[in-house]
């Protein structure tokens, strides 16, 4: 995607010296662009849990590359052991985020039989770009059938602006390129329909007024910030055709762990009958989970991130202001379960299906009878 | 209420020069406690639009005493035309608060008859502290009929706290002592009941972190203070027993416009099963609306109160930060309509009561066949 005109990726090795990793840096946007080196596998971690770097697709590349990133540093002795406490550490960085086991996984996967250790780090370094390129590849498939109901509501509407509400940053600066509920946008608008985002702000990080919004600026497309408050009145008055999110992570059973605050945008689409679609690479399916509001961790993050908020002051310097009184206690969960029930359907590389087991494995045939998946 | 344990009013005559009206500027909350002396009609026309005070009460209040300043600086000629005049660019502050026109026409209907100008000056004046007087007396008793509905779970929980969530601050500092939402609350806490209540944030204003938890610190009340996405989340989880907010305006059928998002967490709080009551005096109802959603005009604000964040910085300094690209198009919606179905039931001076035509009117028979209100 672009930024001032100049094609980007999210994450990228340096062509110089491929060892060093790339990423834009994404606590500074929209203010400063800001491009960050990443050369060791605690570089990485902290990148992640830290947010310099979020987004389901973006967190599962990363940890791709943060993987390749600890093996050099290994020698022939202790490779599996670094691997594996590399692995653990990458995890444990953002526990809702399914993208991250999944790619670790597929890391120590792709290294796990035989093979001296410059081997092993040469398929570290070729599963990390074709994680990456897959992300990128999926989101790029997902905008193509996102389009086509987009497309529809379009017609209908006899070519007035297609109005389409989306929380938090599920846009490109989420994934590697393209996003998952920005994609079929950014497919719409090229193809010449007229679309008009509503952006939630999404609080406390402000993923929305911070990334989304300014994503959309780049490309082009028109939009409007909002508060989280808001998007309940916009369908009540019917100024919400369509909403379309992402997912951090999703049960093979259709519910899906989002941004906090989905959850009562999905109550208000339903109480309005505005359909309501998650777009998502298959990356961020959990195959062994069935009941997402009770068995899908949450993650709980410092509450200083509610009390304080981070802008551009007058004079242009970054400064942090408390917002609430100082003793105030908080709770910071990261992000709420929408249940399938409430789910119009699932925006997948594959293709849209309904949020409900059946239809979600007749697009996944390979993963019916998954081991530790109950029920299926 | 209490601010560092001295009892205050938000709104009160200077004892030495009753002329004067002195108010608590609420922008400055929770940072700093400026009090604000209003001297004409055009201080109290700007300390309403500008927010200085807000709430459904207070605004009634602060008309009140406006009606009353603005006689001040008329001749016996003028008026009639000054009162006039007062009373329209009072009521065009706020557009959705019903308390707004409810005071000022009341002021008008006091001063109607013969009187020479000192005569109806003195009326003015004792009709503001009537309004006030009652504001409070009315949110004292709201909270001796709330009390009963905490008790009751209280009881049921076999004296664990109760965990309430409110949006906004329908606190004391919305009205002219005790609160709509809050009375209740404060009213189980000096009765001992142990209570703990999420705080809404409630962007953009952020009435919840700058007033609401305040006001529960000065009171000593459990508090926690969330983003306003967290509400659903937290009633999936069962960590809510109970749902308080307030009213700026109030149908005879019992919709209720109040702070945007109210909406949002009233589906959350049906979707979940959990009691979701408006407290409110009758000074909110509009006795002519009969349709929330179609007929309540929504007051939009200007879009500066979401790009911007004001706060204090590291150095004690108030500081106004940017948090979106500066060119970024905003919509500022200040109210949603919640409608009635979703609404357990009305707090009000007089009793609980659903929120229901034939029940409100039961509990205000003489506003049966009032002027103007259809189907009645």
């Amino acid at each position: 995607m672009k930024i001032n005109n100049i094609d980007y990726r999210t994450i990228w090795p340096d062509p110089a010296n491929p060892k060093i990793i790339r990423i834009i840096d994404q606590r500074h946007l929209p203010h400063r662009l800001v491009i960050e080196e990443l050369k060791n596998v605690e570089d990485f971690a902290k990148a992640i849990s830290e947010m310099h770097v979020r987004g389901a697709g973006l967190i599962g590349a990363t940890a791709g590359f943060g993987m390749y990133s600890a093996i050099l540093c290994a020698t022939r002795d202790n490779v599996d052991e670094v691997l594996r406490t590399a692995a653990k550490k990458l995890i444990a960085t953002r526990p809702t985020a399914a993208n991250l086991a999944w790619a670790v996984n597929r890391q120590l996967a792709a290294v796990s039989g035989d093979g001296d250790l410059a081997d092993k780090s040469a398929v570290l370094f070729e599963t990390a770009i074709r994680i990456a390129d897959e992300d990128a590849d999926f989101c790029r498939r997902i905008g193509e059938h996102g389009l086509e109901i987009i497309r529809e509501i379009s017609t209908r509407k006899k070519g007035e602006p297609v109005n389409i509400l989306t929380h938090c940053n599920a846009g490109w600066l989420a994934f590697v390129d393209y996003g998952s509920a920005t994609a079929p946008i950014y497919a719409a608008h090229r193809a010449g329909i007229k679309v008009h985002v509503w952006v939630d702000e999404t609080r406390p990080w402000l993923q929305g007024a911070k990334l989304t919004a300014w994503e959309l600026k780049e490309e082009g497309v028109p939009h409007t910030l909002i508060a989280d408050n808001t998007g309940g009145h916009l369908m009540q008055h019917k100024q919400v055709d369509l909403v379309i999110v992402g997912t951090d992570r999703t049960t093979y059973t259709g519910d899906v762990a989002n941004k906090i605050g989905t959850y009562l945008k999905a109550l208000a689409a339903r109480d309005n009958n505005i359909p309501f679609y998650v777009a998502l690479p298959s990356s961020t399916f959990d195959w062994r989970i069935r009941d997402g509001i009770g068995e899908i961790p949450i993650e709980e993050r410092p509450g200083d991130e509610i009390k304080f908020v981070t802008g551009r002051n007058a004079s242009g310097r970054i400064e942090t202001v408390a917002i609430a009184p100082p003793a105030t206690k908080t709770a910071n969960y990261a992000f709420d379960v929408t249940p399938a029930r409430l789910i119009t359907g699932l925006i997948t590389e594959r293709g849209v299906c309904q949020a409900a087991e059946p239809e979600i494995l007749g697009l996944y045939p390979e993963k019916r009878g998954t081991p530790g998946k109950q029920g299926g």
